[in-house]
């Protein structure tokens, strides 16, 4: 590829997404320069995919470009920011135009409706790889954090748990088990980030973490920097008919340990409670009360038969197996 | 490696570098939250190293913390910013603490000396690359661009050039060939940020830019950008020993074309020439006056027995080769 070439993608970056006011310097310097408002701090979150360690050689890279930026959108909305621009380090095996126009697609196209803008990056040669940092803007006495959850505080999670799992599970070890997978692998895919979510929960969830590495072990870190323990109950999770189908077989690995899921656990002191559900009603937001959190440490796991399980956190881990 | 060994090093990476006051939220919650001064604008630089494109297996990992650490100090010296916060993206092909603990203390020893924490990132697995990112402060009105340089400007630079160049040359092709490039090899590996000349530099060079993709390339950046040429005095630019000795044999690559020198490429209007000269001086900050920006494009370059040879500009290409 000559510089020109080079340059030509440069500016094709630079025009991917929207323009927005507070960008003093983009892409073409040495740095970005942005201009962060008065009264607002700087949120920053950082991701890297690595192919064949968060991804397959055959993801589409449209969905590749999403995801790499959903699952930063989704930090951001565990501390209720609210998403401004991105910075991406691309690592190339080679020069691929179609590759990046299709992978700039699917990064614009998710960028476009948070508002966020490309500002910088790099774009090297090497095993595949995306490293994306997204900056966002959050008020400081706002910030959600994974401390501050309370004894007696009602636990919620968005969404839906476990799909992203089981897509993974049914693409790699089973691919004919389960032929109508595909709403579970747009799931897998293309994540949808709870931003507004985050923006409800400002200043009301008394603690939020993004469920990423499964909802045992991202619990397991809010109670852990909470100082607390809690309950889950099985029978309020909520679940695909795919992910309950398996659960009735009493197989609840997907929804309790599977990663990739990117929707927002949090605990919501009771005098907050209903004003809260009442408004994620209004607002569309799918929220479930899915127990609770208590005073002595660890998770206790309350099946759907009431048998009660004492669980020793475990979640993905990128240095295991 | 286990979740508690993963937590331990994230604790480590936690505690690394110096703690600044103005981090809300630094490693441990989904992001970091950071309080950007009044009246102060937001400069990020982001570059990723790969293994066997950027550097060998055999490279000292102190020496890669630095320099990763280095590349980005560079960036922010060519804007004129101050460092702050630094978030890091590693990618190992398996967990090895005494590469971590080797990388973190060429990268906290740098990082200290500037005042930077390190308040973020992502720790995965795969083929050995080095994401970083560095977040510096500026005051809006001082910012140094690429732009604003002026036919009749003229062109300085810091440091020597081609020493990298020359070190990476004699590693790679001649292993044989400099018995004695331990100083050169040093400053391939240690690059020296010029932090304290960007700060001399605001408000007072007309354009700056890094020196990292070779002179001419990034001469050239900066020309386009402000809508000049430039001659360069090639008897002028300068030359450690051991890179001058080939350009008296008529080999200028390695000054010319070589990449990696991270030193900063900048114009001054002649009025203010003898003032900043002399605080350079003062401040111990080595610069050199190589040439000057002119009306019409393109990069002449005038050789030391007199001849003028108008140059196509041609740096390191990370797609080329």
């Amino acid at each position: 590829m000559s510089t020109s070439e080079f340059e030509l993608i440069r500016s094709f970056f630079a025009s991917a997404t929207v323009q927005r006011p507070d960008v003093l310097l983009g892409i073409g310097d040495d740095c970005a320069v942005l201009q962060v408002p008065a009264g607002r701090s700087l949120a920053v979150s950082m991701d890297t995919l690595v192919e064949d360690r968060h991804f397959s050689s055959e993801v589409d890279p449209a969905a590749l470009g999403h995801k790499a930026l959903a699952v930063n959108l989704s930090d951001l909305a565990a501390v209720g920011a609210d998403p401004a621009w991105a910075t991406l380090s691309l690592t190339l095996p080679q020069p691929d135009v179609a590759w990046l126009g299709s992978f700039m697609q699917g990064f614009a196209a998710l960028a476009d409706r948070y508002g966020v803008q490309l500002v910088g990056g790099d774009l090297t040669r090497g095993p595949l790889s995306i490293t994306l940092q997204l900056h966002g803007l959050v008020t400081p006495e706002l910030v959600l954090r994974r401390s501050g959850g309370q004894a007696g505080d009602h636990l919620l999670v968005s969404g839906s748990l476990g799909d992203a799992a089981l897509a993974l599970c049914a693409t790699q070890e089973r691919p004919a088990a389960n032929p109508g997978c595909a709403a579970l692998r747009e799931r897998l895919d293309r994540p949808t980030p709870r931003i507004a979510l985050g923006r409800l929960l400002r200043g009301r969830a008394s603690a939020a973490i993004d469920v990423s590495d499964g909802l045992l072990a991202d619990l397991n870190h809010l109670c852990t920097a909470s100082g607390v323990g809690a309950r889950i109950e099985l029978a309020e999770l909520p679940l695909s008919a795919e992910v309950a189908a398996r659960g009735k077989q009493g197989d609840w690995s997907c929804p309790l340990s599977g990663g990739d899921d990117y929707e927002l656990l949090f605990s919501v002191p009771p005098a907050r409670l209903d004003a809260l559900l009442s408004d994620c009603r209004d607002a569309g937001e799918p929220v479930q009360v899915i127990g609770s959190l208590a005073a002595e440490p660890g998770i206790e796991l309350r099946y759907p038969d009431g048998r009660l399980v004492k669980e020793v956190p475990r979640g993905f881990d990128h240095f295991q197996g």
